[in-house]
């Protein structure tokens, strides 16, 4: 069903079984897969690509026993021109989707969040709330992302990494800080970042490392707790 | 299509082609998104909220390999009033989801298994069959509950944690355990949970952590084996 | 929709809302479930079942930022007979799927996969282009196949295991290799796999472990980095 009041530009290509709600703006060339449900207000770009089975600005939800409990009166989901959305994807209302955009299939981005200019969020990732995504990152596949985390331009994340923004561990209302990693920083896969670590700029983390300190530009760590390698060792 | 010997209660809210099998019951006020597939007699009660592209109810499978098989004669899914269930969820018949519980989306729950009352279950988590979560649970985003484990009332398990339930690694049909987390114990982010090891009341875990053996009430541990801290360097 | 060029068998049951893309050859006595995506050309055997919600012969996506660009001339999806796969799944084309094989429900598989007989791939695990698995393998819930990736017969990996194929972590054209798993290896729940690691056969690499080094034949190891242990102490 689409809404009577959607706005579809020219030459846009619908699957079958599209949900499309009241005020939803699709721009020109765009393809939308089968299955898709594109909840109202929603504004996607052109040629823009979204797969198969995949939802688009949902509103956030929450129980009694969640600390922070999701905004009223969230913004509409934004996605700019030539972002490329997976097959399976939830993607939150509130987030700013910038161009050239690659989303993987079964990926989810809360709301809150901006993700800047040809950036890559793998497959299976998950993107909390209210964190910051420069551009030319890449996210690899099974990555999570913490809310409240800056990520600058250029940082690589390996497969399978986890972050995390509590470090009382859900005890109360004490403030949420997630990592923040340097422009160019690299984070090998099944890396552990505690919350409110910084990391460098052109860090590089090894694979499976567990960051519980911040680290200094330029330098390379490794282990568990994590330690400054002599780098020559590295490559 | 929602066959004829469904139930739906009053003031009920389908989304579009959802799909309703035999002898499902659905209470009052409940809100069932778009393209949801709702299994033969699974029972919902009211002011429950499920959403899009989801699955409640399936029938487990197996292959040749597999050390066991499902059982035959499951009883129906029951979920309780006031459940929240997000989008692309996968929940199996014979489990039960009591009140309040959240679920996120894209997580997946088999069949056995029992939540009990204002828990969480975050997004991308995956809990295997036969396992006990306890009252006021947290369960955070993509982390792993492993088939015949106990998790008591209160604890708090972080992001991307593990768990395991076979110490011979698929060598044969040697008795599966998972582990046992007591009352309020906290597990940080990627932590790793060997099998049948017992996590002590209010015990902490450390992000990364590798969990290898049995740790007693209130102790604090860290580390790749983990090992006890001074609980004054903690916080 | 089924298309009219589309071959579909005796005996086959077809869910609500499938949508069947021109070419596609569907055998005897198949399942398939609601709201599936079967993309063109994609071929699938007889006794199969495909759970609601799939999609089947994808063709892959890329950004301007992705170090490799998918093939053209992509070969369709090959499943064989008597395999049965879950939920939420996204398969892409250009892979082929043998006899038997179990895939669990938010699975994915991406091109150039090949997956011989009897093996599982468990829920939520995610096997990336290019990768080799042999028979009776058991990839558990939520592990990461790396691209270019070779697993013998019989290998077990636990769940939540990572590998990695890039160890220059997106800093240019440097050859992609994966790691190397020898017949009969055992992996640990939440292990980490560094690139191009050769782990022998029979190997038994423990929950936890991160493997930064090629391991012989029968060696039992743990820990980050992960060394070999004594082998008694292991039971």
């Amino acid at each position: 069903m689409i809404h009577s009041s959607a706005f579809i530009g020219e030459n846009v290509s619908l699957g079958e079984n599209v949900v499309i709600e009241p005020d939803v703006i699709i721009g020109n060339n765009t393809t939308i897969g089968n299955f898709v449900v594109i909840k109202q207000g929603t504004i996607i770009g052109s040629n823009v690509y979204v797969g198969d089975l995949t939802s688009l600005g949902k509103t956030p939800s929450s129980n009694k026993k969640m600390a922070r409990h999701p905004a009223k009166d969230i913004p509409p989901l934004l996605i700019d021109d030539q972002v490329t959305i997976g097959n399976h994807c939830v993607i939150y209302k509130g987030s700013v989707i910038h161009k050239g955009i690659l989303i993987g299939d079964l990926a989810s981005i809360r709301e809150g969040v901006e993700i800047r200019e040809d950036s890559i969020i793998g497959r299976n990732a998950m993107v909390e709330n209210n964190t910051y995504i420069g551009k030319r990152v890449t996210i690899q596949t099974s990555s999570y992302i913490t809310a409240d985390m800056t990520i600058e331009d250029e940082v690589f994340i390996g497969p399978c990494c986890s972050s995390s923004n509590d470090k009382y561990m859900g005890m109360g209302n004490y403030e949420h800080k997630g990592p923040t990693l340097k422009k160019g920083a690299k984070v090998g896969n099944n890396a552990t970042l505690l919350p409110s670590v910084t990391i460098g700029e052109r860090v590089i983390v090894g694979a499976g490392a567990v960051v519980t300190k911040n680290i200094t530009d330029d330098d390379v760590v490794a282990g568990s707790p994590a330690k400054p390698l002599n780098k020559r060792k590295i490559v």
